[in-house]
């Protein structure tokens, strides 16, 4: 049991050496503006990914992967296809993945594939906190792709949704928070200008994915990735301070960032 | 009126001041080159962006957003209708929307494309010489993306398209021009590495975007666009004198750059 | 005759002079993950870089343009047929052009289209050993984009696939190996930050298509654009030894790498 801020950080430090001893192959079906950083973001931290987004391949590339990120960016009609036959092949064979509802809320296309997408059985559901809501039926959605309420005010609705769907959900924020609808964990790192890049949020969808690889305890490994991405983010902002800098940063750190960065950084509760 | 030399500076010093202060959302259909820079762009000048891109989404979007950027740049069959849905929906709104006709000329679907665009209403226009020559229809368009002929030489097509759509029309070059077929701009700031790297001229049509949400002034709007980019683009030359590097500088100095630094260095005429 | 050693280097310097003489125009149909990293890459070194990528629009293109890169990392519907239609124009009007498979062996789409595209006759085709190995029916391939043999146990693949295709076979690794089914070029030159980041291979590519203007020996271009490219990572690794700031200098070192870096680190044999 790793679910504790106790327990948790060495848990974390075991799963990131993991990590990176096993390279996880990680399929991204992901967005247009991100796909190139969600790539570098992987390979950074020590993961493989492959942006197998064809409907005619998606399905078999799932059942062979380590983990799925399916975020709904710019859900063209192709890349939705390439989506419902990935979770199948997912299902089938049970790779772990995890849903980025990006944007949710009023948009039709998207919020329609949200809620078939969480009936099929995400592992993790990540957004931030307009967005959970939104899918949770909680809330009515963004502007768009910003945060328009801290993540707090929507652990209400990620713990039903977590119940409701079986998967962990984590809402990203100035303090992230995690749930599987039992426990909760609260992690205090992270840094503003994640907000002030594009693909802040959704490289860190891929990488929640990229640590399912490393154990089976899905509220621990999500927690164990988003520790490292905030912390990394952290190192980050200390050597550039415009986001044209920290984008560059945020790869270096996420290549660098190891267990002692971890043990000396981590805030949770 | 803000359209002289002397009164435009004061005018871009307070438009940047309440772009910041507004943080518009800029609905972009642009192209896969680009996208990730200027979804950066757009945040590290202050503005929100929503690469809300297919057809079904498009139109309601554009709708409800500050403004519009349709790009012409890979104008796959998706992303043409959702052009078109987005425009009728801005059109519907009210919603200020920007026209960049990258490469039009001779490539038979973009060129059809910009042609019914431009008949829809853009707001403002923004290409290079080559580009704008051929959309007015008094030149035969470029070999791709780069300018051939300097703006100056398209000065006078620029004041007809202008005058025939109703646009204000700017075309990118070592001295910007623009005009709205009445008043003529010249921005002689910027710098050549803008076209060193990829979407240096595409990323300023979602700036000109951001910016048509500070005032109805349409050419003072955007003259105060142009002259923010590049002034940004001047001080991040000065950082990095490599493409690589003056990439990254510039998203840093769109973040900071203001109203001193448009004060110190603008060159207007 | 460049194709030894001896006189390979001479003849590299020349090309790379020649393709910053002549900027040439460089089509790419490529993966959404790398093209703006393409695009940057080929502005980078001194080509132009042009991403038409819609059939209405490839065929016409590629007649006209100096060279052409179909890259299959992202093979959606629309690109395979803008592939097809660019392919046709470049044999109509001699466009060399260049083939890189990613990840072909097991997954359907790609390697069906790899192996249709083989058949009409490309100038080049670039991949790693077990890209080359499943292209030539050696392999089954490998398990995404990373490359799991070296460069050397797919020699004697290439020379086969070189003999059968007409192609220039280039297989990239720590050591490159080039053949056009007679000769073979090993380049010794390189950086293993090139698979930290994504599109390290998949910008080569484009690359040795801007190089085949230059000159009519496809064997000694593709080795002059294979040095010019590992010679540059060499000096980027020197500024930069994480994947952030290593692509940033990647992209200045092509902007900047000379005739006498080149004689300077040139490792042949």
């Amino acid at each position: 049991m790793s679910r504790t801020p106790a327990t948790l950080l060495p848990f974390a430090r075991h799963a990131l050496a993991d990590l990176r001893a096993q390279a996880p192959l990680v399929q991204c079906i992901t967005n247009s503006v991100v796909v190139n950083t969600t790539a570098n973001a992987l390979l950074a931290v020590g993961a493989a990914p492959a942006m197998v987004d064809i409907p005619e391949e998606a399905e078999e590339f799932a059942a062979a992967a380590s983990g799925l990120l399916v975020n709904l960016g710019t859900p063209g009609a192709e890349h939705r296809a390439a989506m419902h036959a990935a979770v199948a092949g997912a299902g089938r064979a049970g790779t772990p993945w995890v849903l980025d509802p990006v944007a949710v809320g009023t948009l039709p296309v998207r919020t329609t594939l949200a809620t078939a997408l969480c009936a099929a059985g995400p592992t993790v559901i990540r957004g931030n906190a307009s967005e959970i809501l939104a899918v949770a039926g909680a809330g009515s959605g963004g502007r768009g792709v910003d945060a328009t309420e801290d993540a707090e005010s929507a652990s209400g609705a990620a713990a039903t949704l977590a119940a409701r769907t079986g998967a962990v959900v984590a809402v990203s924020g100035p303090v992230d928070v995690l749930t599987d609808g039992r426990d909760t964990i609260r992690i205090h790192n992270g840094h503003p200008l994640l907000t002030r890049i594009t693909g802040g949020g959704c490289a860190l969808g891929a990488i929640i994915a990229a640590f399912t690889a490393t154990d089976t305890d899905r509220l621990a490994t999500t927690a164990a990735a988003v520790l490292t991405y905030t912390v990394a983010a952290e190192i980050a902002a200390e050597r550039a301070g415009s986001p044209g800098g920290f984008a560059v940063a945020l790869l270096d750190a996420l290549s660098t960032v190891d267990g002692s960065d971890l043990a000396a950084r981590a805030v949770l509760s």
